[in-house]
Order: C-alpha cells, then structure tokens, then sequence
C-alpha cells in the first residue's frame, strides 16, 4: 500500500514532524490501512478504527517508549502498531510469524505488557510510573482503557490504588459504549450521565484553570484563595466515580477531533496528578457497515469490504451449544444462562432474546458469574455459564471457593477449548484441563463432536450434581466426524491391537483417521476416546492394562493434562507397558490452529510419525 | 456460660419477641460469649464484637433464611451463628467437627454461601435475589460486606451489575475502617469523605421522603412536581461511587446504635430499589484491648483476656521470610515487597516501616498485585509479592498473562502453604502446587527450614530469571529440624537401600523421622527431598530408577500434583518397580494441621504404617 505520509512513518518521531492537516490526513490512511489489513487477515477492526486519533494524538504528544502507552486488551492497538515502525509487516498482521493482533513487547518496545484479557492496563500503568520514580526515570505511564474493560473489577483495584501525588498517570477512558448492550449496567448508565454534563466539567476546568494562576501574594489573600478554591472544589468535584476515587477528572470530548484530543493531552500532561480523560469515540468509525453494527465488526474474520462480513456461522460448536440450550431451557425453566460480555462469540443470542428473565450479561466479569451463578444454583436454578477457556481463568478461584466446596451444580460451558489459532499465547484454551481438574469433585466432559455436545448437555443438566463443565473447541466439528452414540458411558473403545491411543474431544477423529491408516498398511491399533476427562476410573484402567504401548494425544498444557494423571495411574497399577504422552509444553504463539497442532505433535501427521516410530 | 436471653435464643424468632432494652442486654452477653470463647479456641475477635448490634438488628428486622443474609468474608458472622441456635455448640468454635469460623451452610439453614474469601457476598446476594424473583419466592438478599473487602474488584463487577430495579436487594457497608491503614487508598478517603457529609445526606432523605408523599393531583401538578423532583434529585445525586452505581445511599449511620438501625433497615425495607446502608462500627467494640489495637485482635490464637495477645511469633517461616526480605532490600534497592491487605501475616511489617517507599499494600487486590507487580518487574525491579497460597488462586489468570508468557521476574513469596488448620475447607494451601506448575516456565521452591527459606530468597533474588514462586508452610519448622546445606541443587538423598520416598517441603521432617525409626528396625530406605518441585530433571528421574519401590508423600491436592507428574515421568522412562503417591484428595476440613495431615495419611504413624505394609 502506498500512503503520503503513513510509508514514511518510522517511529513516532515522525508523526510529531506532521503539522495538524497532516495528521488528518495520517488517520485517514490509518483507517484504509487497517480495514484493508483487516478485511484480508482477520482481526479486530471496529475498536481500532475507533482510535485512530487518539493513537495519533497520543504519539504526537507523548515519547514513548519513554512514556509507556499501555492500551488494555489490545483490541485498539493496530494504529499504535502501524506508527511504531510495524507499517511495512502490518500486512502480516495474525499470519504465523507475523505482527501479532495483540499488545506484544517482543515485536516492539513500543508495546509495554503483553495483553490479550480485559482491565489489567491501570494496574500497568501504575506499575510503570512507580517503577519510574523508584529508579529515578523519566516518563509518563498512559492506560488506555475502554468503557468495556471497566466492567471487569481488576481496573477498580487499579483505580483505588492510584497515589493521589502520582504526577505521570494518566488514564484514558475510550468510552465507545461498548457496555452500553448490557441494559441493566449501572456502569453504563453513569458514564452516559457524565456524557451529558460537558458545560458542567467545562466550568469547572474552567474555574480549576483560573485558580491556579491566581498569584499567591501574602497570607491573608493566600488564605483566602484557598478558602474559596476548597468551596469551589467541594460543590464541584467527586460528581463522577473517577473523582471519588481520586483521579482529576477531565472530559468528555470528542474522541475523533484531534485538536481537542491533543490540546486536552497537553493539559493532562500538566496535571500534577492521576487525570482521567473520558473521551467518546464511535466504534466501526469511517467504515459504515463497522458504524451501523460495530458488534458484528468488533472481531472478524477476512471479508469482501463491500459485501461485509457474513453471517455468523451456524457450522460450529458455540452455534449448537445455543440451539441446544434454548431446547432445553423451552422444556425446563430452571436453566439459566450467563456470559461474560460474549452473548454472540458463546452462541446465546437465540437465549438472550427468548429468555430474557434467564439470560444474564454480567460484562466481563467473570469472578461474579462464578459466585453469581453459585448462588443461582444454591437456591435450585440450573445455571450455565458459557465462556471461553482462557477467560475462565479469570474464576478459578470463586469455582473452588463458591461453588466446588458446597458441590454446587453450576455447569460451565467451557468454549474455545484447545488451540485457539490467530489469536496467539494469550488466548489459547489449554489451561482449563489442568485448572479444572486440580479442584475436587469437577467434572470435565469432552465431546468430540457436535451430537456428543447435544447429548452431554442434555444429560447433565437433566440432574446436575456437583460442578461439571463440558469443554469444546473453537469452530466446527471434524468432516464425516464419527459417529460415538454417547449415552453417558466414560470412554469408547474403538478397534483393538496390541497399542492404543487414547484421546478425547476433537482430537478424536484425528486419532481415529491415524488408526486407519495404520490398520491399512497391517498395524492395528486400538483407539481409546474418553468422554469424561476427570475421574478415571477402575473399569478404564483395567481395560488399558491390557495393552503393551499406550499413547495419549491432547490439547492441554501437560502439566496437570489427563495423560499425565493417566501415566501416574498407569504406573500404580502396575501397567508393564511402554506409555507415550503428547501434550502441550509452552506457549502457543499465533499460527493457524493446525499448524499449532502440528508444532505440537498432535495432527494427523505427527502422530502417524510417532506411532511409526515406537512400534 | 449462663446467659439471661442468649441461652434462650433457638432462632431468629426468638430474637424478634425482645424489647429493645432486652436486645441491648443480648448485645452484651454476645459479646462475652464471643470474648470467652475466642479467647480459648482462637478466630476472628475484633470484627465480630464490631458487627455485634448489626446482626441484632438484622434478626430483629428480617425474616432468615427466607431473607438470606451473606456475610462477605466470615470475620464477622459469630454473632449470626449464636443468633441461630448454634449458642449451645459454639464452645467447639473452630474445633474439630465443631463450629466453623466462617460462614457454613452445612451447619445451618440461616449460613447462604460458605464463605472465607474476600468481596463474593454481592454477587451471592444478587444471585439470590434473582433466584427468588424467577422461582416465585418471597425474600431479601442482604450483603454485610466490610470496607476493607471493598478493596476486591469482584464487590465493584457485583455493584455495576445490581438491577436497578430490584427492590429485594440491600448491601450494608459495615466501614470499621479496615481499608485506613493503607494510607494511600482512594477508597479509604472516599469513604471518610461520606463520613463527613451526614447532614447531607439527612437532608436528601428528608427531601426524598417529602416527595413521595406528595399527592399527585391533576397532570399540571404532577408535571410541576416530577420537575421539581428531578432538578432536586440532580444536584443532590451521584454524590458518591454507590449512588453513581445505581444504589440508594442510605447512611453514614451509628452501626452500635441499635434503634438506628433498626429504624434504618425498615426504611431499607421499603425502598423499592437497591440500597446501600452506610454503617460505622469500631472494630472490638466492648474490649478494650481490641478497640485499641483492632488489627492485632482482626484474627487471634486463644489468650489471656487480662494480659492480652502475645506478640507475633518471632518464630515461623513468615517472620523468617520478613527479615531475611529486610537483609536483601538493605543491599539491593531494586527490591520491592507488595502484599494484599497481609503486612502482619505475611512477616512484611518491618519492610513496611524500613522501606517505605519499596512497600506496597494494595488492599484485598490480588489481582491487581500480581499485574502491578509485573509491571516493576518489566521495568528492571525485583517484585516480591507476599501471599497466602489460598488467596493466590484469585490471581491465577494475571500469573499467566501477566507475567508468565513474558517469563518476568516476579517473585512469589506463597505463604501458609499446605494444611492450614482450623480455617477449614476455604483456607487450605493446596492448590498452589497444581495451578502454578501447570504455567509453563513457573519455578516452585519448597524449603524444609527457615535456612532454606533464607538460601532459597537469597539465591533466587540475586538474579531472578522468569516467575518463580518459593511455598513455606503456616507456623514453625520442625524441631531439631535437620540441617540439608542447601546451595541451590534440585535435590537431596539421604540414606540408602531398595525402596526410597520422595517428598519436599515441610514433610521432610517427618518423613526422615519415618525413615530412622526405619532404620532402627533394619528396614532402610532412602529419603529423596526435592527442593525445587517443578522441573524433574533426567537426573532425578535416573536416579529414581534404581529403587525398586517409590513412595511420594505430599501436602497439596493429589491431581496435578508432583507425585502425579513423578508417577508419569517414571512410567515413560521405563521405571518397573512399585509406585504409591500420597496426597491430599477432596476439600479438607477444619482440624489442626496435624490432624489433617493425619487424616490423609501424611502424619509420622500413616507414613510408618503405608511403608510397613507394602514392604
């Protein structure tokens, strides 16, 4: 792509060379750069054409990497990528090896923590600017933070714990009514408030601004000038929960006017204390179809830009988890659902429009889905809480804590479970196994393909005991996947051979297409596909002693996976045999999910390979 | 103990049938009850003999468990569990098979949610309130939920989620100013500001009282009085965070003055929206000592009532950990300590006064800390966050995205490893081992003794590589402990013969102790201690191989443990002899810790008894 301005942006040492008409025209190009980049490779597009002039506002009045720039969840980092020399690979955006579509240090010292998960920028930003001082460096620390983000009760740590004397922090709230979808959101509802009352905060910036320059002459003038400024300031301040909690409040402004976002940075940068800068911007900006449905744009795959996206796929596991569980939820009205800011990405906008009373979007909050949700099931509700494995992370402590020591049937819908693909170590569901498993009494169910989904959720909620979760892979089940008639039984065993290889979810129909081709060239061997994940039982592990080699294929971190709990099992009960385990060890950077799998050993490839090998 | 009423209190009825004079005397005896018998057993004091007339009130006014009151935390639920005919048991306070110290649902209908973790009871609260609305029951949600627990995001991911509608919900701020002591935190000085501004707040109500019984006659009338309303409402609203969330702020009220409260309840009752009430209570209230020192009377052992606690124990791993961190610091100015809300538990005191501006008290922020911490370590800092490894499982998710995929040098100082004793199921330090090692890249340390602690801090901060957690356990090391000259090598082997066992940590002792008396019977066996449990190396595994027999005893849960990898590892490397790992399966139960390790066969005898019999 061949820009005026944009090809020759090195470093940001450049964008502050271009006067202010340039930069205008430096945003337009962002723009056409981004939804070209995106509409090819994929990614985030709405949020990012949504701060493109505050990216370029924040670079022409900022130093970083000597002020540090820290955009939480990365969904808003692609302009700041495309000014901090990334221009020239931008085209590699998500591609194996490429510039990742998420906050990456490794890429640029540009880019501060790694991000990927909501609300950690604030806790950053305060870090960095403590850092500074404790080492006698220079610097302003920028959280970048979107009304969305603030849903999650990690940024109010962070904003309670702001030092009132903090000179270098700034918080930038990009208010782009990300949680404005969640009708009942006090949080929503007071941002729109503070929204409405711009003269108000005009006035008093105004009056904070007139206060200041008042010389200071003499006691008794001192004196008073104090006086009124305290008057002043206590009829004035603590109107919004920024101020409350300490931070000088500044805003709204329009987000996409550059001279009011750079004007209003230089005077942040003045402050001699945390300021919050509330700006508006609009998600999907300079794009219409973004502008119109900025939802359906947030995250996309590639696109035709005048056709837009399609529709979202009903091919996939998330899709037959919402149909199945409206079918079950039209039978039994105990069942409930939840998410966590994820109504489309975890299949339950069928739920959340024919149950409303039942369906609740708790923003990305998942500690209080978990405790929410237990409290539900306490009193004799069936709630689902359908979220994605990484994210789940997030609950690990209000699983063991609120529900798993009372055996609460909460049920999680762990979607996203295994290799995620594009959108790299951040993201991957391979903790969720380990995690899980780790909590006394969970149940973990695996189904491989999309009846097993059906028929697990049926049974389990037709009389949930205890915790469970049923996990599932991102996108579709396999071609011509097999079919298992799950009626409940803890593991299938399919052909026999002196070898077997175990395996669950989907990475079944892998393992079963390696055990053809085997048995085509003359080496049968035996396929072991586990439903339930977590407690193996006598009856597997006697059937396993039978065989003289065991390999197991899964798309977990090895430690804490079922194969290694299998191995240790295996050993106890005195199995003979050779045992080869196959998980994940690492994290797993950007690729497509298949390659990942072959990185790791588990496609159809490297596990013929292995098997060949061995026997 | 003989009381006037308390004896007779069977239930929350029998509350509800005294006068007020007759409530007052119940107030005293609850608080003698409570004094008397956590001066013998131990628990929490300071904030139970605080929240005394509150709970009063709260039988007195609601209807339990119909009503459901969660107490967040547990510190302050003694006064319920005697109110709801738990007096006559309440001597078995946190003794085996007795009364729990925290919140329990198994011992009564009138406990919600267990409860021992910090800031969970809105999000219970809320679930329940839901839940009665969509099962057609009757019922309020009360949370009682202290300000220092207001220092956890998942309270602020509750409040931004509360219906704004929902007229059965009440949230009591019980502010005993716990959250002070961090001199820094906005939430503290928010909540002192409220304090102030009681007159104010008198006014709105009387305003807001006036304008609902006005009578609405005539559409011109109404018109007039809906735009007086809301010109009123505006400038008095949104006066703090609570009411900018979307409560009715009722308070800054006496939390001992029992007619207050009761009076102020009622009106709660009537609201027809979410209220928050505002309490002030003094943590101790009644005992002298307490009032004065509230944060060493927060959680006591027994002690004598005249003379007082005893001063923190100078001896346990905790206080080692703290001067040996002082020693560092002194030397290395790039050391920092971070603690949530535990400068006393977790030995950091001295740090605090010593090196104040290298200190940080976050609040109940784990979170938050560990995030925060990432950052100073990504800035060239050597972060060293010191926390109960029950409370660490709230940071799960920003140990893996905040500073393991980076491999930043954090440091995790995780204290009250292992059983934990009368605390119960919520408290238990269990988890660590399995969530941590399942992070590719974390290193956990388990030292034996107080001179392995000090070895193990100092080699690891001399040059901290990637996240690395050192796990001690609560209390003392062993007696005559044996000195293991620990210079950094994976492990140790003591002794010789056929079988070996394998353990690390705090058993070490006791599983030498199980192999001399082994000895003395002319059954030798060698003792295998790891000192650092996360990477087996080949060399390990190849000097295991030899044994004929291996048994593995460990205090952490068994799935995802090191005995399980061990198992696995020593299978795949073609290891043919016995294997019996011993951990801990299911949620442990309050007891002393040696009761505990005796119940799942980690005690002297089990050990002896597991060995004599195989062998």
């Amino acid at each position: 792509m061949n820009y005026q301005f944009l090809n020759h942006i090195a470093s940001p040492d450049d964008v502050k060379k271009l006067n202010i008409e340039q930069l205008g025209v430096l945003c337009d190009e962002l723009r056409d750069c981004i939804l070209e980049t995106v509409s090819q490779n994929g990614g985030h597009l709405a949020s990012n054409l949504g701060s493109v002039e505050l990216t370029v506002a924040l670079h022409k009045v900022f130093d970083s990497p000597t002020d540090s720039i820290v955009f939480d969840v990365g969904h808003q980092c692609y302009p700041h990528k495309l000014l901090t020399g990334r221009f020239n690979s931008f085209n590699t955006l998500r591609k194996p090896d490429g510039i990742s579509g998420f906050v990456r240090p490794e890429e640029s010292e540009h880019d501060t923590l790694i991000s990927g998960h909501s609300s950690t920028s604030i806790s950053s930003a305060e870090g960095f600017s403590i850092a500074n001082e404790l080492l006698g460096l220079k610097g302003y620390s920028i959280a970048v933070i979107g009304d969305g983000a603030l849903t999650g009760g990690m940024a109010y740590e962070a904003i309670i714990n702001a030092r009132k004397k903090d000179k270098h922090l700034i918080v930038i709230l990009n208010d782009n009514k990300m949680s404005i979808s969640k009708s009942r959101s006090a949080l929503a509802k007071h941002l729109s408030t503070i929204r409405t009352r711009k003269k108000y905060h005009k006035f008093k910036m105004g009056v904070e601004k007139f206060l200041v320059k008042i010389p200071l002459i003499g006691h008794s003038l001192r004196s008073f000038v104090f006086k009124v400024k305290n008057m002043l300031k206590n009829s004035i301040y603590d109107s919004n929960i920024f101020e409350a909690l300490g931070f000088y409040y500044m805003g709204p402004i329009d987000g996409h006017n550059l001279t009011t976002l750079i004007d209003m940075l230089e005077i942040a940068k003045d402050e001699n204390r945390p300021v919050l800068l509330h700006i508006k911007t609009q998600k999907g900006k300079g794009f219409a179809l973004a502008e119109n449905d900025p939802n359906v744009y947030h995250g996309v795959s590639n696109f035709d830009k005048a056709l837009g996206v399609d529709s979202p796929k009903a091919d996939s596991f998330s899709a037959v988890f919402g149909r199945k569980i409206c079918e079950i939820a039209e039978r039994d009205n105990t069942v409930c659902a939840i998410t966590a800011a994820m109504p489309d990405g975890t299949g339950l906008k069928e739920f959340s429009a024919r149950f409303k009373n039942r369906f609740f979007d708790v923003g990305i909050a998942e500690q209080h889905a978990v405790t929410f949700s237990a409290a539900l099931a306490k009193k004799g509700l069936k709630p689902v809480f359908a979220v994605y494995s990484t994210f789940l992370q997030r609950a690990y402590d209000q699983i063991i804590h609120d529900a798993a020591i009372e055996g609460l049937p909460l049920t999680l819908a762990v979607d996203r479970a295994g290799f995620v693909g594009e959108d790299g170590e951040t993201h991957q569901g391979l903790f969720d196994v380990a995690f899980l498993s780790s909590i006394p009494g969970v149940k973990i169910f695996a189904p491989s393909n999309y009846d097993e989904l059906e028929k697990m959720l049926e049974i389990r909620l037709s009389d949930p005991k205890g915790v469970a979760a049923i996990r599932y892979p991102r996108g579709k089940q396999a071609e011509n996947c097999h079919d298992t008639h799950y009626i409940g039984q803890e593991f299938n065993i399919c052909g026999d051979g002196n070898s077997a290889i175990v395996c669950y979810g989907s990475l079944f129909d892998t393992v079963l297409a390696a055990a053809k081709e085997l048995e085509s060239v003359g080496r049968s061997i035996a396929v072991v596909k586990l439903n339930e994940i977590t407690e193996l039982s006598d009856n597997l592990i006697n059937s396993l002693l039978e065989y003289e080699r065991i390999f197991f294929f899964e798309e977990a971190v090895f430690k804490g996976s079922v194969s290694e709990a299998l191995g240790c099992l295996l050993l106890c009960n005195g199995f003979n045999g050779e045992y080869y385990p196959h998980a994940v060890n690492g994290f797993v950077k950007q690729n497509t999910a298949n390659n990942q799998r072959r990185e790791f050993g588990l496609d159809l490839d490297s596990i013929l390979t292995e098997i060949n090998e061995v026997i």
